[in-house]
């Protein structure tokens, strides 16, 4: 069953990431709005940034450790429509940490909106068979340290 | 607050609608897997399907109640990854009824294996607004039949 | 330099194939068409299909011969556009055949208006180095028998 | 008939706008490379920046003057793969204007590599009967100020 739930975070987030986003017409649909998947793509992106932000990237944890992150898990509200030339935030922080799965809390905010919010946990699997591994440590260590 | 779970369904749906969707290149990653995203385009594919089934399209809500859908909750669990040529069946039932949200449980299959769940809160919105408006009833007494 | 043009096909298609897509809200903009972008993937599809029809999947390509499709080449016309709920047509049919790249053209159609079309080539190339391979034989006599 | 091609510009561009592109996971399929599409929507949103950088935006045109940009024609070259993590530039130089047409020429480059070109010609049209009306003359002005 599922475990994730939207509750606001327990404790202060020491370091919280945000990541620029605009508004395309690719990001919206016939409502006139973004297209709810696509708020999905933008947290993906801001954790992407958040990862290099940390001295890491997926390409060489693809090379050095054979793996890649899966998505286990996404709880999503959606609380105000984002439009196109938008100029939105995505924060990215580190919620909790086991030893192959994390979960993350993540914004979309425009200004002092906030539009959407997510709680997302990803596990670190084997890029191959796709079976749980540990989290590399020096990469551990780095997100430990923001969380 | 997120009031969405995964809890197991607590009565046994009546109707459940299944939608076919073949995985093209377009829908994977470079992990070789579906986007993680892409399942919620999926599920809104079925949805679509699951409306057209009941007799109703998002055309004619549009034209005759100036209303359209806005999702405001999703919370989804990835329990196995889908690949390329894959078969997979995406269904779609009511879980829940509101006078302007609705819920919906849904789940991604490939024959046996249950690949994704996950549920979606979806609101009735007027269309340039997007202020809440009722479901339209004779839509809402055909959702309601099947759940 | 580009060697691709819409010209009117020389010679009558004994054979075309076509495959029928409704449109969604994910395949839309703010401007209330499908993006542009997106009758692109719906030709992907269209091939996809063509290509179970002729007996062949690309799981199966990859698997016997580690050998993958690429694009090399689109010269696309947009016509009119489609809307939110349209049946669609997307045809496609070979219309040069070499020994690694091929060219499709195809159709997107909407009962009897034609909505966009294009010229699409692709190469076979090694899944690992990108190298271009020869088409294999049996799916190369299969290809001819509809051009 | 297509009237697009992928020649070399006559003349020397004397201004090129690039923007800075990042591939995410999500830009990329199965085969390990970004999906050929995904070029088309890096590209508009190159055209989008460079329309800011000339001090116009889209939600403002069509305030406006109730426009919107469709696309009518691509013709595009794959030369070579982009992957994860990559840092692209995407250029954008207008090469034709006429008074409800344009051409822009675009590149995706990876530092000295080019490895996608095309030409994308646009009309400006009524945003509600997307019949053609003619580009504002301030944009215009400034558009052939650039080309």
């Amino acid at each position: 069953m599922a475990k994730l739930s939207l509750k606001d975070a327990q404790q202060t987030q020491l370091f919280t990431f945000a990541y620029p986003q605009r508004v395309y017409f690719e990001d919206t649909d016939a409502g006139g709005v973004v297209y709810h998947a696509r708020y999905i793509h933008f947290m993906e992106r801001a954790r992407t940034e958040w990862l290099r932000h940390l001295g890491f990237n997926n390409s060489d944890l693809y090379r050095k450790h054979k793996m890649v992150w899966v998505v286990s898990e996404i709880a999503i509200q959606y609380l105000k429509p984002a439009r196109v030339d938008d100029a939105l935030e995505i924060t990215a922080s580190v919620d909790t940490m086991g030893r192959v799965r994390c979960t993350f809390y993540q914004e979309v905010r425009r200004g002092d909106e906030l539009l959407v919010k997510a709680r997302v946990s990803l596990a670190t699997v084997a890029a191959d068979s796709f079976k749980p591994i540990e989290i590399p440590a020096d990469l551990k260590k780095k997100m430990e340290a923001t969380c």
